[in-house]
Order: structure tokens, then C-alpha cells, then sequence
């Protein structure tokens, strides 16, 4: 099947054709990388405009639970829903050893729903391409939503974050952020903090915690892009399904809000802007690494440091110049 | 002062020419830049060959006692030592909020020792530059051992590690490393992990946790540059002094050991060449950004892309293909 073939299956919302589209856009192969680029141009500007939502959440939060009955919510109203991992690291963490769609049985399962697993060793440069490239298949393929999962102790939320229209973040009750592993600068990144398992003996503890970080996002400065009151801390169950339906709305009554207010659109288009610097500066460098004169000069001058024939910034000095001439 | 003055009068060990060259290397003026790389010019291969510390520690483990008690232990055995700050952060942090000077206040009236508090709002990058060039002029400033500084949380224990000779993790006793708020990759880094507040009531648990986190050490799997029973975990208490020695002791070892093998000048060499392909990379974006043509092109696809008009990738392909050109 080749690219050209690809194009009109995704824009059906064909989920296999969609899947071996993703599985193009993460290839290492020249020959793949250049389908890819294809089927995106073919496929750029049309499709659906999809809420892209980053929801990061470490280890033990219950974030599978929570997108399995959160997702099932999404597709029992109609919504098509897209689930993206973007740790490259989580395949070896113990949450989801067993494989995405292990984690999350029932969505995975549903028509309406497309779970992509994070593909495993990819540089955390590619893991930011693959997944916009991803998200911009996915809304080829006429999804509504796109959940972009990450796990809370990284730097892939700051590059989630340049690629979603809300962050919200999944925590656990009890504990301060610093317990939960979650860093500080992630909590900032927030728009709508879910507060999970807030349920059975744990619900007194959810609530507390719901409050703590109420608090805490209080003191944040607010930002233009903020209505009234967000960012907001929220009590969910991913057992009981309590909260799931609020969280919903809040997250459409936010993008909405920053819809009718412009800042929608210009958040995307600034991510958009940053897109296109991004690969720049990737092509940049990959040039770099492909010139074989270039790649014979660095390697020389690379040894000459090494050797200490040379000092590492002066070397630097002579090599820009020659890249200059 | 003139960079030339400056470089005799460092050579000599005087800490107030390496904190001014230190200040040079800091600074974002054109100017300063330029004096900062004809110094380094002028001091490269002279100086002593420094033992290269990275230690690294959540707030609250006690680093700063540690780091007092254990560089005065190192003064008083006629050593100089120097202490070098990484975290751009750390300026904003609880911890550090005195500064670093009044952290350690004994030791930074020790004639031989040197505290350069991090400097604040540096990105990264700069971080990692300045750190490796702040790490040259100690060495030209005979200091024997350079400690680095890190806060354990972010990612500038991996910056750090590619430019020390070992790496040290100091935790508190009890927790495992989630709770300590380490990342797990921090612990694979370690050389040598130290469980501080081996003293008084929290000894037993000091002495539980350096078992617990020698057993998780035994199972990472053995490193060529690794002697028998290294990484190590072992007790010390900067209030009572116990242990300091014996730590002491099992780095120099480490390091003896990793000369002899010849371990230690390969890093370095390989240290040398990363630092140097870091440069070229920044230098090459640095003109990106300073070329006016090349802004000027790259402001207008970039509004493109911005406006919808043209996709990411489309317009980094023509941007790149200019660049070309």
C-alpha cells in the first residue's frame, strides 16, 4: 500500500490505514520518511480540527484507569478518540510493560477509539516530530479528540505542551507534588488538575488534596489564555466514573473560552510557528551529520580535541569558520 | 582588568581573577564572550589536572552541610578545592535561598577553597558551556578537586556527568528514590551513592537505606570503567564527620583505579569531543539567528505557517533548501 493509497482510507477514518500511517512517520528509512512527507502534504488542511489534550500523570496515578473510562465517556457521546504515548521511556517502566492496549482493554477495543502505544528508543527530538506528525494524521482520520499521554517526570511534557490546546494533569490524593514525582514546572504547565481515586476511603484524602492544589494554582499568576477561575483542581473516580463528566465539560468550556476569545487560534498558530523552527534546526544539523566533507572535517578535528591537540572551543571556532567558506 | 592580566594572576591561584574570568565566561555580552575565549585560549593545557566531582542531592539530603564538612576535610589535608553550582533554578529554590557563600560559611573563608553560587536565569545550554569553561579555569587555578553541584530534579545531573570524573549521589535515609524525588536515571548515573545523617536516631535507618540501595545498585549491570564493587553505597554523616574519610577515600580509589586502566583519559577525551560537537551545533544556530537575511526568511515562512498558509514541514523543506542555496 503506498502513500497515495493511505490518503483517502485515513480520511475515511480508516484505523489500520491510520495506524501504518504512524507507523511511516516513526520510521528511521529515508524511503519512509519521504512517504511520510507525502501523506502529510496530501493530507494538510483537510480533516477535523481535534481538541488536542496533553494529560500527564506519573506512575501510580491511575492513569490508565482513567483514560479507559474517561475515553469510553468520549466515545458513548459519539466522539472519536485518539490516545498517543509519548514516553520513550514508559515501554521500559513497570505501568505499561504490558503494552498500551493491554492498559486500557475496553477502549482499545471500541470502534471510536484509536490507541497508539509509544514507540520504544526514539530520541526525545523525534519523539516530538513523530507525534505532531501523529497528531495531524489523526485528525486526517476525523478524530474528535487527541489525548497526548506522557508520564510526568520528564521533559516530554514541555514538548507536549507545544503541540496540545489544554494540558490537564492526573494526580493521586495525598502527598505534596514533590512526593508524587511530579515536577514543579509541570504543575505550572496545568490548565485543569484531575485529582483520581477520589472514592471509598479514599475520597476524605482526594478532596484534601483537590483543596491543596486549589490553593496552589491560586498563586499562580494568571495567564491571558485563563478564564475566570483555571487554571482548576477537580476531584475525578476512574472507578466509580464520578467527576468523569465534569472534567469534560470544564476542559470544552476552557477551550471554548479561549476559542471565542482568539487565543485558540493563536496558540495554534504560534505552535505552528515553532513547528517550522524546529525542523530547521533539525534539518540543520542532519545535514551536518550527512555531508560526508563535512562529517570527515568534524570527525578530525573531533580527534583532535580528543587527543588533546586541541581545545574544544577553539576547535568549534575553526570548524564554524570553515562552514562559513 | 584585561583578559591578559587576568590569565598570569589565575595561574598564580588567585580566587579573585577565576571569579571575575568565572564572570566573564557568564556573561551574554559580545564582548565579554570574546575575552572569555582568549583567555581560555591562553590558559588551555596549563593548570593542574583536577579531580572532576559531580554531586548531586535533593533538597533537604544536607548537601550543603555535607559539602561544607567534607571540603574543609579536603582543605585540611591541603587540597584546594573549588565548588561550582549548577542549577539555574537553584537561586529560586528553598535551599539556597542565602546564597551559596552563607550555605557554607566556614568553607568559603578557607583560603583554599573557591564557592561560585550558580548564576540565575541561565538556560541550559549556557549552563552546560559555562560550567565546562568555569571547570577549565579552576584547573588553571591549580584547584585539585572541583566539585559540581546539582539538585538532583532536573537535567542537569546529565549535562553534569558529561563533564566529571565521578559522579556522586547524596540521599537521606529512608524512601526509596521516588520518594527522595530522584529520578531513576540520577541513580544509574552514580558512582558512588552517600547516605547522609548516618548519625544518632537515624542512623539504623541510614544504615537500612545504604543496604537497600546497595542491593538495587548490584543489580544494574556492571560498567567496563567500574572496578569490583563499585557503584557503592555507603553511610556518612556531615554533622558528626563519620564516613567523610572513608568516602574520600573510595573516590580516589575509583579514580586511581580508572587511571590506571586508562578509563579516565578515555572519558575525558570523549568528554572533549562531545563538548566540541556541542559547540559547532550551537555556534551553526547562533548564525542562524544572527544572519538578518536569514531571519528576515525565516520570519516570513515562519508567519506562514503561522497563518495557515503553509504546513510545518513544507515550509522547513523550503527554508532548508534556501539555506542551501
Amino acid at each position: 500500500m503506498t502513500a497515495a493509497d493511505l490518503a483517502p482510507r485515513i480520511l475515511e477514518g480508516d484505523r489500520r490505514a491510520l495506524a501504518r500511517a504512524i507507523t511511516l512517520v516513526e520510521s528511521g528509512r529515508a524511503d519512509h520518511r519521504a512517504q511520510a512527507a507525502e501523506l502529510l502534504d496530501t493530507l494538510a488542511g483537510v480533516g477535523r480540527q481535534a481538541l488536542r489534550i496533553g494529560l500527564s500523570g506519573t506512575p501510580g496515578v491511575g492513569k490508565s484507569t482513567f483514560i479507559e473510562a474517561f475515553g469510553l465517556r468520549l466515545t458513548g457521546q459519539g466522539l472519536r478518540v485518539a490516545v498517543l504515548a509519548v514516553d520513550p521511556s514508559s515501554a521500559r517502566s513497570g505501568g505499561s510493560i504490558l503494552g498500551d492496549k493491554t492498559r486500557m482493554e475496553q477502549l482499545s477495543r471500541d470502534p471510536n477509539a484509536f490507541i497508539r502505544p509509544s514507540p520504544s528508543q526514539t530520541h526525545l527530538g523525534g519523539v516530538a516530530r513523530r507525534t505532531r506528525e501523529a497528531v495531524s494524521l489523526c485528525e486526517a482520520a476525523q478524530f474528535d479528540v487527541v489525548l497526548i499521554e506522557t508520564v510526568g517526570v520528564g521533559q516530554s511534557e514541555t514538548l507536549v505542551a507545544e503541540m496540545v490546546d489544554l494540558f490537564v494533569l492526573l494526580m493521586a490524593p495525598g502527598g505534596g507534588d514533590e512526593l508524587q514525582g511530579v515536577k514543579r514546572g509541570i504543575m505550572e504547565m496545568a490548565d485543569i488538575i484531575l485529582v483520581n481515586k477520589a472514592d471509598g476511603d479514599l475520597k476524605p484524602a482526594a478532596m484534601r488534596t483537590v483543596a491543596d492544589y486549589a490553593g496552589a494554582l491560586h498563586l499562580l499568576r494568571k495567564r491571558p489564555q485563563d478564564p475566570e477561575g483555571f487554571p482548576k483542581a477537580l476531584p475525578v473516580s476512574a472507578l466509580s466514573q464520578d467527576g468523569l463528566d465534569k472534567a469534560w465539560e470544564e476542559m470544552t468550556a476552557l477551550a471554548d473560552w479561549r476559542r471565542a476569545q482568539g487565543h485558540f487560534e493563536t496558540r495554534r498558530a504560534e505552535q505552528a510557528r515553532h513547528w517550522f523552527e524546529a525542523e530547521v534546526r533539525e534539518g540543520l544539523l542532519a545535514r551536518l551529520r550527512e555531508d560526508p566533507q563535512i562529517r570527515a572535517q568534524m570527525q578530525a578535528l573531533g580527534t583532535a580535541v580528543a587527543e588533546g591537540d586541541s581545545a574544544p572551543a577553539a576547535a568549534a571556532a575553526r570548524m564554524l569558520a570553515l562552514l562559513r567558506d
